[in-house]
C-alpha cells in the first residue's frame, strides 16, 4: 500500500526538497552513501535511493520510500549494492505530484552508448516543463514526473562522446537551481548552478577516496575531512584519486539561498565558512536588539527555534527555558490515519511545560512563519498553560513569496505574510507582540556586516523580497505574477 | 521477520520498561488510549497493545511491535477496537527474553466466570518466578515469558466473586513494584504498590469520563485535566462516572523511584507536585554549586542532559550552547543491520558542532553514566573537534546497583560505577574533570530541602545506594548478592 | 491486515477442518513436518503451525496464516525450529470464529511442572463449551476460541505425574471426534477417539525414526513406510525408537467417517486398507448401475468428481471427457476483494470446454451437493455452452444433516437436501435428471459388500442419515434438534 | 525482499512467456482485465501489470510480482485503476534476466506529444539487441531489460502524427514473434506478426464493448462472445464501438506455434477453429496408433498429459486411471527455500496412487520431454509403487531445438532430444518403452489430415524440426548454430 502522507504539523514549514551524497574510492561505497544520506535526512524524508557500480557486477540500484535508516541499513539490501563508487539521494516530494511513485525517486539512471550514468539533483529546474515538451517531441520517453529527469534525457541526446561533456551540454540547457551529483563507471561528478543556490561540498576520505555531500554534516558522519565547497558554476570530476575542475557556465554573481542558514541546513554544518548554528544564534542576538521586550522567559519553538532563542536570551539577559517539549517519537508519515489523528496537529508533537510557563511573560522564538497555523496553536497552548503574556520573535523576515528553486512552498495566497502586515499578523495571532528579524539583520547575522546590498544582493532571498535571481520560466508561463518592476531575467543559457 | 533489535547508542542508558494508559466514558476510547500511549512512548518503544470493550462487540485487542504512531494511528486497525472503555501498554522489553514474542506484549486478557478482564503492568514483580512455579504446579498455563502474567493467573484462581476483589487477592501475593491498570466490561481500575515506586495519575475528561496514565503528559495530549496521583498502596475503581478508592495493602512509607526525576519521565510531566523539568534544571544548579569549573561553554548531551545543562549554565554564568547536535531521524530498531551500522554507535545519532566547540573549555552535562561507553565516545568526538578541555558533569550519583523494579539495567559488573571510583572513571574516560551530583544534592533538587533521610529515605534510590526497599526474591534465589548489612526485607504479603 | 476470507466457490463444499503430522528421531524434524503438512494441505488451508524441540534450545514454535508452502519452506523460519522432534497442524477455521486469530492456530503449548507439551487436534470436541465453562470456573485462562484448547487445560490440571497419563485423564473427559498428536521433550504421542472418526496413521522412517500423519499421503512425501493405523481408542507413545500402545478408553464399535472416502481424504491415501481413489471410482460404478442414463459424455466436476466419473464412464460405456476445465491458479483466500470478484463465484475457477460439450447429452459427476448453488451455476454454464441434456450424478447420498465431528458444515437449513426431496432438487436445479448414490451403494463401494448394517452401521454417516454416534452435547444444549427417535447417547466418559 | 524463484519441478517444461488482455467500452475495465489475465495465468505466473485510462484521472498503472488473484482482486488496488479502457499483461520472466525487476513488468507506457500510449507484448523480438543498440545511440533511455521495450521507443521516435501509424512504423522494424496489445486515450489496438506465431483473439461484450485476449478462455471468464482471431499480419484498432482493420506488413504464410496446441494454451481455448482439448485428445489417439503397447492402465502425468491419455485409452481400449496424483497446493515461487525443499523436486507436486499402480503394466502419457529429469523421477516413483512395466508415451515429437519466439527454453545442450536418439533416451530413463508422436501425427491431430507439408509447413515447429521461420538475428550474432542447410532468412522488414 502506498503511504498516505499526512503532515499534521509540518505543513506550516518550508521544506527543502532534496539532499545528495556520493563517494568514490572506498569499499562498500553504498554503505558510506547510506550514512551520508542519513545525516542529510532533514533535507528529505519521503524517499531515498542509491546507485552503486562494481566492475564485475555493473550498476545496481535501490529506491525506497521511508527513512534511510529503515531501508539502507539492512544487510540484505546493502549486499545488492556492491562497489567502490556510489551516489544517493533523499527527497521530500516531487514538484506537483499528488501521490508518490517509486519511479520518481532519484538517482535516475541512463544507459548511454559509452556506458551507464546515474544522476541525482538537489534544486529545481525552472524551465523543466518546456524542456520536457521539447524532449518528448523528439522521442524521449519520460519515466517519472520529476523535473530532474530532463537532465538525463538531455545527456542521452548530446552528441558529445564522454559523459562529463554530455553533462555540460545538458546543464547549459537547464535553468534554475541545481546541485547535481552524477556517476559513471569510473567517475564521481559534482556540479553547482552559476548562482550556487543549493550547497554542495567536497570531502576527503584519505588515500584517493573522496565524497560529495549537500552539507558538511554528511562528511562528519563518515569521518571525511571537509576540503572545500564546489563553487557556484563549477563542475568537479573525481577519478583515480584526482579532482578536476571545470567552469561550464558563463560567470554570474553567486546568490546562495539564505533560508539554508535560517532553517534548511543542519546547525552543525558549515556553509560559506560559517557555522549555521552560529548564524542562527546571531539572528537571535539581532532580534533581541531590533525587537526587545520585557519578559520572564525565552522559549524556543523546538527544535528549529532553539539556537535563535539561545541568542535572544543571551543578548537580552532574560532566562532561557524549555517551555515547550517535543515528543521524540513523531515521524512524518501516517498510513491511513484516523480522523482523530488528522485533527490532532501540533499536539502530537509538542506539549507545554506548564509549571515553567504558568504566570510568566514568555518570549517564543521560532524560525519562520509560513501559514501561521502552527503559531496560532502554540500561542493557544501557551496561554492555556497560564502564560501572562506571549511575545513571538521570528528568526527570519516575513515569508511573502514562494520559492521556485527546490523548496516546497505553499501557493502565495496561503502565505500569511503575503496577505497581512506584521501588525495584522499580530492581531490575527492574538499575541502581545510579534516581531520578525529585518532583512538587514538577517544578512548581518549571516556575516554581511553591512547588511543587504540591495543593488546586488549577496544571497537569494526571493522568499522574503520577491527578487527572483532567475525568472521562473514555467511558472510565469502558467500565470505567476512577479513583483512589479521585476525584470523577467533570462535564463543562463540565453546569455 | 522478527525485528533484530540493535541499540547502537542506547545500551548505555537505563530504560524504563513500560507505560500504561486507560480511559473510560468516551467514544473511541481506543483512539484516546493510542494518543496517551504515544505521549508515553519514551517509557517503552519496542511494542504496544490496546484492549477495548464494546457492549455489542465485546472485548477486542491488538498487539504490535513498533511505535504507537506506526500502528495505532491507522483507521483500519482502530476500527477493530470499538467502545468507550480501553486500556493500553507500551513496553521496552521482557525481563530475560532473548527475542521478542508478540505474546509477551501486554495488556494480558483473561476470561473469568464473571466476564473478561484485561491487565497492563508497569514495574517488575520480584517474586514472579516463585509465583509462576506455584501456578504451573496447580494447572495454570502461561502464554508469555512476562512476569506480569502472574497477576492475571492469580486473579483467575481467586475465589472472590468480582474482579476488583480478585485483583486485590492477586496483588497481595505479588512483591516488587507495580502500577497496574485493568479493565472489566464496566470498570477501569488502577493500582499502585504500597511503595509507589512507579507513577500513575488520574485525569478527568469532563462529564464522567476519566483517564489513568503513567504520567501527566499522557493526560495533556488528550486534553484531560490532571486530578491527582493514584496514591501508593491505593486501588481506584472507576465506573459510572465515579471513582472509588480502596487500600488493599498494609501501609508502608512511600519510596518513589528517584530515577523517574533524573531520566525516565518526560520533562513536561508533574510528579509529586513537582515539574520534572524544574527538578532536572535544579540538579544542574546543585551540580554547579557542588562541582564548579572554569570553562567557556556548557553543553548538554542531547536530549536528556539539556535541562540540567541549562541549570548549570544559569548558576555558573558560563554560556550555554548546543555543542552536540542530535540527528532527529534515529530510531531504536534496526532490522538485520550491516556490520558498518552496528559499529557506528553514537555517530549515527550525535555530531559535534565543530565551530562552537573548537578551542573552548567545555562542560558536558549528561544525565547519568551507566557503562561509560557513550561518554568515552562523546569525549573523543569533542576533543577531535578541537575542544581545549572537557569536563563531564553528571546529573545523578554514580549508578552502581541494578534496578529490579521495572528498569532494564545491565548486570552489575557492567556498571562502570560498580567497578571504579569517580577518580578512576575520570582517568578511564580521559577527561579533565568528572563530577556526579551528590545523593543529597539530588534529593534537594527533587524538593527535599534537607537532603536524604538516611534512616528512612524518601525515595527508592537503590540504583545509587544499593538500598533495596523490597528484597528482590527471585534475584536473591539466583545468587544476587545484596549490599553488606542489607536486611533481606520480606515482601508485602508476608507482613 | 488480517486476510478477509472469501470462499467464492468453496462455500458449497463441506470442509475437513484439520490435518495433523508429527515426526521423531530425524534431524530437521520441523522440515519433515512441513512436508507432511504440505501433503495434508487439502485438510486445512487457512493456517498452520509447527512446534519443535531441541535439548539445547528447548521448545520453539511458529504459527502462520496461509499455505504451508508459503511459510514453512523458508530457511529463515525453519532455522528457528531446530530439533529431532516436531509436530504440526493445518486448519480450515475455528468453530464459531468470525475472524481468524493467530492465537487460534494449533499446536497449543503448555508448560507443566514436569516439562512442556504441545498438542494438535483433528476433529471436534462436542462437549467443549461445557468443559470450558468448568475450567474457567476453576481458574484456567483460555487463549483461543478453539474447542481443542480444552485438552491442554485438562492436562494441566491432571494430578498424574507424567504427560501421557495426563493426556489419558484429559481425553477421558472429552467427547466427540479426535485424532490428537502431542509431543513432550522426548515423546511423540498419537491418540484416536474410541469411534475412530478421524484418521491417523503411523509411518516408519528407518532406524528408530517414526512419523504420525492424518493420512498416508503425508508419509509418502517424506519417504516413510506406512506401518499401520493408530486404532480407534488407541494411544501410541513413541520414544527411543519404540512404539508403546495403550487403550485408555472403554471399547466401542468403530465408526470411521465415510465422508473421508467421499471427499476429504486425498485419493492417493489408503484408509482402512482401501485406496480412497478406488473407493471413489467404485462409487461411480455403483452410480452407473443404480442410475443409468443414455448420454454422449461423462464429465467430472473437477477435481473431486473425477474418480467417480471415471468409474461411471467405465461401467456405462459412455465416453469420458473433460467438459469442465479448472483454473489451476485459484486459491482460497482473497484480501479485500472487489465487488466483481465476490460475484464471480465459480467462474473464477471453472470454465466449460465448449466444443466438447456442444450438442451433447452430458452426465456431470460431482462428489456431493451441499447448498446446491454450485451445481446450479455449473448447469447454467454447461447449457450455455450448448449441451443438449444435463444429467447430474452425485457420488454421495443427499447431505441432509450437519457434521459435529470436525467438519465445517452450513446450518441445517442451508443444506439443500434438508429442505427438498431429490425430485424437488432436480426441478430446482433445472436438470434433466439427478441421482445420488444410495447409502448402501456407498457402503458397497467402500468395501462393505453387504451394504450398511442399519442396526450397527460400520461408518459414521450422520451427515446423510442423521444418526449421530455421539450426542453433540453443546449443540443439543443450544437447541439443535436431533432426528426423531434418536437416543441422546451419552458421551464416552459417562460410560 | 525480492522473491527467489525456485522452480523445483517446472524447469523440465517449456514455458510460454506471456499473456495479454485488453478491454474497451465497459465500466471498471481494469477489473475485466484482471479477470482476463487470471484466465491467462498459465501463460505467465511471475508478475502482471495493468494500465487503465479515465478521461478525468488520466492513465494509471500497477505492476506486481505474483499471481493476478493475489494482487489485482483487491479493492484498494483496483480503485486506483479507473476507466473504461484497460490493458494488461502476465509474464513468466524476462529474456536473459537473472533476477526479476518490477520495471521489467509490462505494459510499458510512453507519453508522446499526442498523448500517452501503453503497450503489452507476447512473443519475442529476435532483433531486439540490435534495435536497442541503435536506439541508445540516438538518445533513448531504456528502463528495463525487456526486449519488448524497443517497441515503445521506436514509436516515440516515429514522425507519424497518430499512435496507430507510429505503431506500424515501429513494428515494421521489429523481427520475430509478436502479439501486441496497446491502448491510447481512446483506442484499443491489437497486432499479430505476419507469421502469426502467438495467438490473439477478439471478443464482443455487447453494445460497443470489445476485448482482446491471448486465448478464448480469457473471453469466456468475462462472458464475452468470441468474434474471431486477429489474423497474422493484421492490426485492429477498436474505438467508438468499431473495429478497423489494417495490414501493415508484407504478406507471408502463417506459421502458428504448434506447441500452443501441445502444451501452452488452455485446453478449453479454441485456436484456429479447433478445440485445444480435442487436438490433445487426438494426439493420444495418434500415439495409440503409432505406438501401441500391451498394458493394464493408461495414466496421465498430471495435469498436462491428461487429454492425450484419455485419447490413448479410448483408442487402445486400455483402462484409464489416475495413477499419479497432483498436490493442488503447489505454487511456483519459493522465497529463500530450505535445502530440503530445493531437493524435493517433483515429490512436492506429485504422488503415486500405489494401490492402483501396483502390479500393473502402466502407460504414462506426458506432453513433452525437455530435460528428461522429471520423467526419470516419475518412472522411479511408479516403479517404487510396484508397477510391473512402465511405458512412456509423449504427446509431442522430441524437443531438440530452442525456441526464440517467446518461450523459455533451456540451452540446446540441456535438451535431452538434442543429445540422444529416442532409443538412447529410453535406456537412459530405464523404461520398458518410450515413444513420441511423429511430426506428421501431430499435424494430423491438429487438423492437417495430410500431415506436415515439408516444403511449406503449416505451423512453426522449430522446437522439433530446427526449421526457424525467422532467423533469430541476435542469437545468430551471439553464435547460435542453426541446423545445417538452414537459410538465414531475412527479417520481415528486409523484404
Amino acid at each position: 500500500m502506498k503511504p498516505f502522507l499526512a503532515h499534521p504539523f509540518d505543513d506550516d514549514r518550508l521544506h527543502e526538497e532534496c539532499g545528495v551524497f556520493g563517494v568514490i574510492g572506498v569499499s562498500e561505497a553504498a554503505n558510506f552513501t547510506a550514512l551520508g544520506l542519513h545525516a542529510l535526512q532533514h533535507r528529505g524524508q519521503e524517499a531515498g535511493g542509491i546507485v552503486s557500480y562494481d566492475p564485475e557486477l555493473g550498476f545496481n540500484s535501490a529506491h525506497r520510500f521511508g527513512y534511510v535508516r529503515d531501508n539502507f541499513t539492512k544487510q540484505s539490501l546493502m549486499e545488492t549494492l556492491p562497489g567502490m563508487l556510489a551516489i544517493g539521494h533523499v527527497r521530500y516530494s516531487t514538484t506537483g505530484a499528488k501521490s508518490p511513485h517509486i519511479r520518481d525517486v532519484q538517482p535516475f539512471f541512463g544507459e548511454f552508448a559509452m556506458g551507464g550514468c546515474a544522476v541525482a539533483h538537489n534544486g529545481n529546474i525552472t524551465n523543466a516543463e518546456a524542456l520536457r515538451r521539447e524532449l518528448i517531441e523528439r522521442g524521449s520517453i519520460f519515466q517519472s514526473g520529476s523535473d530532474s529527469e530532463c537532465i538525463i534525457h538531455l545527456m542521452a541526446r548530446s552528441i558529445q562522446s564522454n559523459i562529463p561533456e554530455r553533462m555540460k551540454d545538458a546543464l547549459r540547457r537547464v535553468e534554475g537551481a541545481f546541485s547535481v551529483i552524477a556517476m559513471t563507471r569510473t567517475k564521481l561528478i559534482g556540479v553547482r548552478d552559476p548562482l550556487g543556490v543549493r550547497p554542495l561540498v567536497i570531502g576527503k576520505l584519505g588515500d584517493g577516496a573522496f565524497a560529495l555531500s549537500s552539507e558538511t554534516c554528511g562528511l562528519d558522519i563518515i569521518g571525511a575531512e571537509f576540503l572545500r565547497e564546489v563553487e557556484p558554476g563549477e563542475m568537479v570530476v573525481i577519478s583515480k584519486g584526482r579532482i578536476e575542475s571545470a567552469r561550464p557556465f558563463a560567470p554570474r554573481n553567486a546568490r546562495f539561498c539564505i533560508f539554508e542558514h535560517v532553517y534548511f541546513s543542519r546547525p552543525d554544518s558549515i556553509i560559506g565558512g560559517r557555522s549555521v548554528y552560529e548564524t542562527r544564534r546571531q539572528i537571535g542576538v539581532e532580534l533581541a536588539r531590533e525587537a526587545p521586550v520585557e519578559a520572564d522567559l525565552v522559549c524556543p519553538v523546538p527544535d528549529s527555534g532553539t539556537p535563535a532563542a539561545i541568542g535572544y536570551a543571551q543578548e537580552s539577559g532574560i532566562p532561557y527555558g524549555m517551555g515547550i517539549i517535543r515528543n521524540q517519537y513523531v515521524g512524518r508519515t501516517f498510513i491511513e490515519p484516523t480522523e482523530q489523528i488528522r485533527n490532532m496537529g501540533v499536539r502530537l508533537k509538542l506539549n507545554v511545560n506548564r509549571s515553567l510557563i504558568a504566570g510568566k511573560r514568555v518570549v517564543l522564538v521560532d524560525d519562520s512563519v509560513v501559514r501561521g497555523t502552527t503559531s496560532l496553536k502554540i500561542k493557544d497552548m501557551v496561554l492555556d498553560a497560564g502564560a501572562r503574556e506571549v511575545h513571538f520573535r521570528i528568526a527570519s523576515p516575513p515569508t511573502a513569496w514562494p520559492c521556485f528553486y527546490g523548496v516546497d512552498t505553499p501557493h502565495r495566497d496561503k502565505l500569511l505574510a503575503a496577505r497581512m502586515t506584521p501588525e495584522e499578523m499580530r492581531d490575527w495571532m492574538g499575541v502581545d507582540s510579534l516581531a520578525f528579524v529585518s532583512l538587514d539583520g538577517l544578512y548581518r547575522a549571516a556575516g554581511e556586516a553591512g547588511g543587504r546590498k540591495n543593488s546586488c544582493p549577496q544571497y537569494c532571498d526571493a522568499c522574503f523580497s520577491g527578487d527572483y535571481p532567475v525568472a521562473p520560466y514555467d511558472q510565469v508561463e502558467r500565470g505567476f505574477e512577479m513583483k512589479e518592476g521585476s525584470e523577467t531575467a533570462p535564463g543562463f543559457a540565453a546569455e
